[in-house]
């Protein structure tokens, strides 16, 4: 392993995607990826030569209404990105009760942070309706930083932006709670 | 400009910097840069070859006690690393009164948001005592990115995972003031 990507954490096995219907590479819904990018704040930038080289790194899978795509605590290591369908985010509080937080479609990205930094995950993502969604692993970060670095500085830069951009705004819920 | 690097926003002049005593280049600060750097979360695992690399990009800069190093809604695209000395974080509410938040020291990371995100800065830093940072801009990052994609890569996944830990540890302290 190459010393810039030797700090990120080994990939880890990611059991809850066995559970799921495997559709094959992203490279075989490439059109539909690109064509669904317009409505990503998180891919909106991307050329149509990124998606190309990205999809070859992703692997896409579809979830039935009602089954998890990510578990909170879990440890695994996948982002995706919503092509078709919708996705419910549920937070345990401390009583443990399931709190609905907010839901998503296609184009949302769910699951950077854990993608990235190896901690469990902080909420589950239920889907709601059918639905299609590419998979980018952090093996699969970890290849695309390593073979094409422009491409993999492309994301990193984006990740930055919306992780920075959701601080900022929790942050700003965090302190108007604090003045009450 | 790189095509990878083109949905950064172009740098701005970092006119606050001129206030202060500029020291010189980073390079001219490599052994207290490295020393200190063991003190530093962000750059815990930075070889003496990528420290090397990477103060050629930096600045270093001194301010007196009181001085102020980041001002709050101002658009400037710096991160910076506390050498030596201790910086106040303080937060102006809704109130407009000036809240401190917390103080920092050797081997911290301050302005790492608006470095990438180019969004107005969200506090104020006050030097306490007597203090030497060093600065790294908005166009040093794209210039390391550009011609040292390797320590780019490994900067910006560093990014990542501080941004994802402060948002997990954010998100958490926001929800425990909604169950209230």
């Amino acid at each position: 392993m190459d010393a810039m990507v030797e700090e990120i954490k080994p990939p880890v096995k990611n059991t809850l995607l066995e559970s799921l219907t495997h559709l094959g590479e992203g490279s075989t819904m490439v059109q539909q990826i690109f064509e669904m990018i317009g409505h990503s704040k998180f891919f909106a930038d991307f050329t149509r030569e990124d998606v190309d080289r990205l999809t070859g790194f992703m692997q896409v899978y579809r979830a039935n209404a009602g089954q998890e795509i990510i578990h909170e605590g879990d440890v695994d290591d996948y982002m995706l990105l919503i092509i078709e369908g919708r996705v419910e985010i549920v937070k345990t509080d401390s009583q443990g009760n399931h709190r609905p937080m907010t839901a998503v479609g296609p184009g949302a990205t769910l699951g950077e942070m854990s993608m990235i930094d190896g901690e469990p995950r902080f909420a589950t993502c239920i889907a709601v309706d059918s639905t299609t969604f590419s998979v980018l692993s952090r093996d699969s970060m970890v290849k695309i930083i390593l073979e094409e670095p422009g491409l993999g500085s492309k994301i990193l830069i984006k990740l930055v932006t919306l992780l920075s951009q959701r601080l900022r705004s929790t942050s700003s819920n965090l302190l108007h709670y604090l003045e009450r």
